[in-house]
């Protein structure tokens, strides 16, 4: 199950499997989206599947976590996200009407983030063979504009901003199983993030030097995805990090680390220094970004690592998921 | 299980669920891959997701079956496909010496097509969510030929071609799975059309009113979609539809008929009167086109059916695919 964790062993899987089978100049950066050129055009492709579980769940459902997931890996490589495909493998059995459920939810959210849904693909199988409806999502965006964004680009000196309070999908998902004697009242935060990318593109061209969505993994994992590509430290201050009290709560209750919470409408962004102040600006201004807040910086050393300045005035390294506290979160 | 046939209950799945939830103009036309403008060029978009069982089987396997079908779509297009994305769900416990084997085929497959894998993702479900390994592949062309192509193009006086004998992936798949106590020396005829349908296209500029890879439904289903979308009667002669002894054999014994089992590699193909010779000899000139035949002609009327002329000198009415008598053939 570590496999699908979006961690360490993830990483491992696709370094040792899938890089080694299909190994090209698109694929090998391993960010969220390839870039490719097609006639005179730029454009990202991304896909993901969904296996979330429950399906439906306080803030959202498989559909749009689906549709929001696919337009913000595009979002966040620098693409305008234009058009999406989608691939369904149904249980037999699966109720038309939750199907309906679904698809509605996916239109909602692709008119939201202005995206169309313009091709599909629908499979059955027999009873025991799936749980219920899985979903995959591909992408096409546009890129359009001179920035060039990647994991590898971060420098000495960029600042570190989380658009968000970190972990309410990832916890959200936890509860909606019922399998922990836990109340909260948290929902989803999935969301499109192309609005508050182009916000901040605006606001600050040429000053923003890579952008992910913090999915599987959480937080902790793309900071280090992020130390790793571009060689250099990411030092995290632990109080400056968003977490609302329930997310804060459950995770202690729970014994895990919020730091590597799944969120499916946050991002992880880093900025050259000189513009992190109208980055901020930028972000808290959009509605999805309203509690953004700057949470590190980065330097030349330890290169590789990310350290985190803990509230009771320690450091320690904080590394990739290793393992799955949540299977099935997206 | 019949609403994932690829026949009328896939049909009408579509229609009442997923045209009515995404409607736009795109997905609209129902093809195998939607037409958009990305800036200033015309690409072609698609996805499949594939399930079939068992996962490898004489001739190829999910793997390889997943690249094949996804070129296909965008080459029935008329689209020169380039680059493919893979999303895969994968049951907890698949062994990774498997998973190797399959992401091998997709390189090899790629390779033989010209495209490239640049872009996947991997979920784990436990064991019982899923059967060993489901792949999504969507994919990305480009529409760089004046051809404007569409089963709703097909005219009186069209001839139908198919580019080689039917059913062959289909009957291999039901035999693989060693249900039944049949043997034939029999292989999935899967293999990429990209370079027949540009031989077609060269030497035919203009003629081709539109092509269709014949998968689930075969080829029954393809042409009652073309009959209905273009508003005419496709007429075709029993006879002339090339299918193997073992196949026919096989289809014989289980009492189905080989114009609904699923090819992989075949294609129908409609052309205009005059074409007709240089379409047939273009198409036989290719190593996949070898025993292409020319098996109908369209005309007026009935509009919206196919008429089959029977080999006893009858003619019946040959619907669409009713029911699946081969679910998870791809």
């Amino acid at each position: 199950m570590a496999h699908g964790s979006g961690g360490k062993a993830t990483q491992t899987l696709i370094e040792a499997v899938f890089l080694d089978a299909f190994r090209n100049p698109a694929l090998e950066p391993l960010e969220d989206s390839a870039v490719v050129e097609v006639g005179t055009e730029r454009l990202a492709l991304t896909t993901d599947s969904y296996v979330v579980s429950p399906i439906f769940f306080p803030g959202g459902d498989i559909g749009d976590l689906a549709v929001n997931g696919t337009v913000n890996d595009l979002s966040v490589s620098g693409a305008r996200p234009l058009y999406l495909s989608a691939g369904f493998v149904l249980e037999e059995g699966f109720p038309v009407a939750d199907l309906r459920r679904v698809t509605a939810s996916m239109a909602r959210a692709a008119a939201t983030a202005g995206v169309g849904v313009v091709t599909g693909d629908t499979k059955v199988v027999q009873r025991g063979k799936a749980d219920g409806c899985y979903v995959t999502t591909a992408g096409v965006g546009l890129l359009d504009r001179p920035a060039r964004l990647g994991v590898a680009h971060a420098r000495p000196g960029d600042t570190v901003i989380v658009s968000g309070p970190i972990g309410e999908h990832g916890v959200t998902i936890m509860l909606a199983r019922g399998e922990l004697d836990i109340e909260a009242d948290l929902i989803s935060d999935t969301a499109p993030l192309n609005g508050l990318v182009a916000t901040l593109l605006d606001a600050c061209p040429g000053g923003v030097r890579c952008m992910r969505d913090a999915t599987r993994g959480g937080v902790a994992t793309i900071l280090n995805e992020i130390a790793r590509a571009s060689g250099v430290a990411v030092v995290v201050d632990e109080d400056a990090v968003p977490v609302r009290p329930a997310v804060r709560g459950a995770c202690e209750l729970l014994g895990i680390d919020p730091l590597y919470v799944a969120c499916e409408g946050r991002m992880v962004v880093v900025v050259d220094g000189p513009s992190a102040g109208a980055a901020l600006d930028a972000l808290r201004g959009h509605p999805l970004g309203g509690e953004a807040e700057i949470v590190g910086r980065v330097r030349d050393d330890p290169p590789g690592l990310v350290l985190l300045r803990t509230t009771f005035g320690g450091t320690r390294i904080v590394d990739m998921l290793v393992g799955d506290p949540l299977p099935r979160i997206c």
